[in-house]
């Protein structure tokens, strides 16, 4: 059988997998689940056109990679066949960890575990299926192998995930504004004292790439319709899960009612690796169908929330760069529990404020390096004329939510 | 607020809503479902860039029709504002009566419904609501209006309906070579005797239509992986259905299992209906969460498809141009009799055989004329060099699929 | 220095140069010369996009060959490395011997002779000054070396000139409809018995192929307009030879001169070496800046061509199927005669009338053979259900030209 | 006949003309001359793709005005159906004054005139033969006229020529990080207090359009090979004209040659019609013709420049922050004084030294103004987070250049 199949992907045209075992880890069912799994949650609410899936962004990465690595070796990078499958292993391996409508519900649907802990966790589970194929791949993931430079492909200020999603995402959004040189930032690429580092004239290219990113985060992942789709998904769930833990019935697959009626901790998933086969049920599907009947619900709050975001008629939001008063929050509060006749502690489903950061753009942990003529190596931050020292702060919204029926 | 929106789309970059009525058209929950229903069912497990909904394709072709009537009316045909809205708002609304995974499961979730009385269904409904304002949308849609070159925008071997999702399909799957010039033979549209027709010089634009759109049938839509996805998706579906009649519990959404318990019929539908209310709740999310559950039923047959399908690890499926042999069918039955321990009528799910027509390309109803300088109209058979003709036969495809065990 | 040059093509994105000798014959004069002749000449009066050179075309064509050795290797077809480096030298080298405005001047300016055979004679004195590094590049060019197939990805009905022109033209000209899935049908190439072969799930790719090379014909290269303009410019040149050889002076660069005094034959050049060294010095500058200049001189016939061509006012063209009467074409030119104050002779630059054939898609010589899955090799015009037959018989049309003033 | 002629434009897909008066300018010599003045000038030798004329740019510039003023109508800013054909023409018109090479050679051809000082005199002959069709159009072009707004879609920092020409040229070369969002940066066009202005939520477009220009001028305009290739053209040009003054002759055509003979100012141009007419006969082939044949010149300076130009065998150049030292200048001087046999002065042309500002992205003259949800308009570089303000000091740039021979 050809394993060296031929992907067709509307981004780059036409997808090469580049080893027998990228393959074989594409058919198993834990990334098989990725196909259900869309990579901009309900940003297609915004944007209809972006329904792009994990899955795709996987095998985008994983073609990134192979790229890079030709790029690499051609500036005589020694990167081992070895080595080269493994950190292409990584890539592709790099997002299996996230659940159902990706970041929205993480953190929520798995209390306080980031996927890439679950990532991991995967990755061994399938290391076991194919007799350590992996444990080079996992190695590299964590960041524990000795050529550090292979994990910053994988995770960093510029890895192939970055360049993989701000391109398609940008793609599939029709915001082409967003759209990054990829190609070129890659060609750019080149290793200095086991770090990754970018050629000096590739410069207004990663100036470029950090101006694109901003633009997505406020133009779309930040985008106020999302976020407050978004939020009211987070809130949906989490009535679910009290109403469930009340003893109230509420409609849900097996593996999906599993979450709901007890939180479990990344040490659950260690200890007991039944958790993570529920977990790896899970997809986007389950959560929406579990909404669209909840619609029906006797309680006021599940049945309110699921049904606004069944037909999208989102909650208001208003969004400040300072906190939004007590006072208003609460005449507000006071005027749903009227209207829908609910608690005060129900009506924290329909009437909430919070904060948002965005240090998206922000340059902590690796850096992106230029590689100038003579040698030298500079954060991009001294290197480029713009004042990107700006960006590097995080920027704080305040929100505040509410139903238009309580203005 | 300002209803005259502006929505991304990757394919035309900015699509403008044209009326108000347009944009409350769209935010009314019948078609904000299809927001949740796949233009092309189960191929992206072969394209994974093939994700686009009937919502994106129904504002793609209202975003056409405004350009057509544009250029017809700049051609001298007289279409009026009322005209124009009408014809506006048919074209937005002509899917509007599909299910969940669109042609994959028509007939089989409705029984004998076309999707197209659905959608005259849905638009009288919306018309009650809207207080008449669709009644003449509604006339050109059924072909009814005295102005039938109208219609034909809607619905004829050269609608926008098909300008659109060719484009569109071609976009998202990435097969480049499907993509057709719907901007170039827009700009040649024309009416002669009150019906559509392209003027003389866009002929080899629509030779290319013609040629695409074949290609487009052979590599996308009866793409062989493709096939076996559906038709398989039908017979869980079928099995599911007389499981339940056979009143054995089954997991699915209520207004899912409202069709599973019963057949309905077009006069059910027009005699009650609260079935079309329970119809508009289905989404493609539905079934496919249902089949996820029936992973774990105890009946072999609905496991063995569910798993099969939400794993992707399809039948195998052969084509041929002759019918397939009684005796190589009937030893593959008793085969998986053995393996699954099945009876023959259970096994019938799981080998089977039969046969499709692809007359995709032929040219029945309404013909593609062309407009000559001389003011002659002459159908594209006969006004094109290229021997079409041979394309107007439907081609009769024989399948026979299986379980690769039984081999 | 780095001779694996990276060059930015705004069709492929980046294109990488496979050999350093590839870098060298780009660098020779011969090669940077067509830089300064245009693809299609005088088409960029009716499309004004289509500027594209010789020089970039035969780049493109050569980057295709370095993917189409790729692909038929990783199918097992043996090509060495010296083979592959000649073969890539040998596209690269394919249109070396165009004249200004390609096709337009072709036997005109060089009296009957191909611009193959020019393309020889240069392959020829390079290779003696890179001392016999094209030797196995010409036995190829030629169809002399035992690998047949090598030349056939060189000169065939799908060789990579082909698949590249195809692609740039409808690029170029902003005409989308032309542009053909060239990558596709690279990967879809393979070798039986010596010759180019595609398989056979590429079928509807070679049609689509064949149907976006005859839109490119007929909306494309044989534009009435394109014509008009270009067979202008062999008139004008044929009145400033006839002038130049009665003793008349006419301006003109000194290498251009040369072939305006005498007409050199095939023969000539290969007698001569110095004939080629004043042809290498001719470019479309040359040609236009001397017929700028023609607009100013005594000669009616010579300014009134060149003020037209200069100026864009072009002749009448009239096409037909059938050929024009001579009465008509009798009359039109008795009116020049008056009009211009001008002999018969004289008048036959201004109105006349001739045919083309446009056996464009004709399949003469190498055929387009398609590789099914057992193994057997069929004609595409037997494979395809389309009739492509009737593609194969030349289509010739009349037409004849005037001032309009004449009429 | 039918003057809203369609033009096909890779860019955009199609442009349709406005107006017939603009269909008019068009045909007129005066605008056909700029199909034959490329855009970039030499910047072809480093990006093969970059042949787009000036003619296909005015159009697409005229292409964008369409769609300001309906975007800006649509938001109630009163433009009448005259000042709408007014700033049409006088966008199509901004670069009729372009002479061959455009900027390259802008300065010395003529001396120290600016291309859109020579832009008035063409409209204004234009205005006498049109009958005064064009003197709205003059006023808006001079920013004369009482609406400001109009001129500054003619001439600003954000005027129509850049969001075409930026994108254009992105477009050709290839180099596709440069190309920016023009259609959604129209449609956040806005008027106030006369003057134009971007909504604020085109605040990242306007970012991404700055960094997009930045990386442009250093990766395309000032590329330093195309720096070296355009100043070798002035230098060649300056020694022409040198010879000719002295009395030797020189092979030009005579428009040419009348431009080499003397200097002529603005005042001559306005003082004697013919000038101009002269003038308007020049296009690069001209110009490039000339230089080929003075290849064979028995001068050493012409002869040596023109050979490097044709056979793009251009001199070295280093760039530095800092001024080159005199010693090593002088060195090289001599060097070259030597090998060719030549004079200081003769030796000036191919040993040089000099610098470039690149002030291309200050904020002289008008501002790009941000208009906030609260209607406070702010300049661009207080309303971003950015800190722009690093942008507007301009760079300068060192360079010093010699053939390689003399190292």
């Amino acid at each position: 059988m050809n394993k060296k199949k031929i992907i067709n992907d509307p981004v780059y045209g036409f997808v090469t997998l580049p080893y027998e075992i990228i393959f074989d880890l594409i058919e198993h069912p834990y990334f098989q689940r990725l196909r259900h799994i869309q990579q901009l949650g309900l940003t297609s609410y915004v944007y209809p056109g972006a329904l792009h899936t994990r899955f795709h962004h996987a095998i985008g990465a994983t073609h990134l990679m192979t790229q890079a690595i030709k790029v690499l070796r051609s500036k005589g990078v020694v990167i081992t066949k070895k080595e080269a499958k493994a950190v292409t292993i990584a890539i592709l391996m790099h997002d299996i960890g996230h659940g159902p409508f990706s970041h929205a519900l993480e953190y929520s649907l798995v209390a306080n575990v980031h996927h890439e802990e679950l990532s991991i966790l995967f990755m061994e589970q399938l290391n076991e299926q194919f007799k350590g194929k992996l444990s080079l791949a996992i190695e590299i993931f964590k960041g524990d192998y000795e050529k550090h430079f292979l994990h910053e492909l994988v995770s960093s200020q510029l890895d192939l995930d970055r360049l993989d999603y701000l391109k398609r995402d940008s793609f599939f959004t029709g915001v082409q504004e967003g759209v990054i040189g990829s190609e070129r930032i890659i060609k750019m690429l080149n290793e200095r004292e086991n770090h990754l580092v970018v050629e000096h004239k590739g410069i207004y290219s990663i100036e470029k790439f950090i101006i694109a990113r901003r633009l997505m985060y406020w133009q779309v992942y930040l985008h106020k319709t999302v976020l407050v789709a978004e939020i009211m998904l987070l809130k949906v769930l989490e009535r679910a899960k009290e109403l469930v833990r009340q003893g109230i019935d509420v409609f849900a697959p097996p593996y999906f009612r599993f979450f709901l009626e007890k939180d479990y901790h990344l040490d659950d998933f260690k200890n007991n690796e039944s958790i993570l086969q529920q977990f790896a049920q899970l997809g986007d599907a389950d959560i929406f169908t579990s909404i669209k009947v909840w619609q029906q619900h006797e309680d006021t709050v599940l049945s309110e929330l699921s049904k606004r975001i069944v037909n999208r008629k989102l909650l208001k939001i208003r969004l400040s760069n300072r906190a939004f008063s007590n006072k208003r929050f609460e005449e507000l509060t006071q005027k749903a529990m009227q209207i829908y006749q609910i608690s005060e502690h129900e009506a924290s489903y329909l009437v909430f404020k919070d904060k948002i950061y965005n240090s998206a753009y922000t340059y902590e942990g690796t850096q992106i390096n230029i590689l100038h003529k003579n040698g030298k190596v500079q954060n991009i931050l001294n290197a480029s004329d713009l004042n990107l020292d700006s960006l590097t702060k995080p920027v704080v919204k305040h929100y505040m939510c509410y139903p238009k029926e309580v203005v």
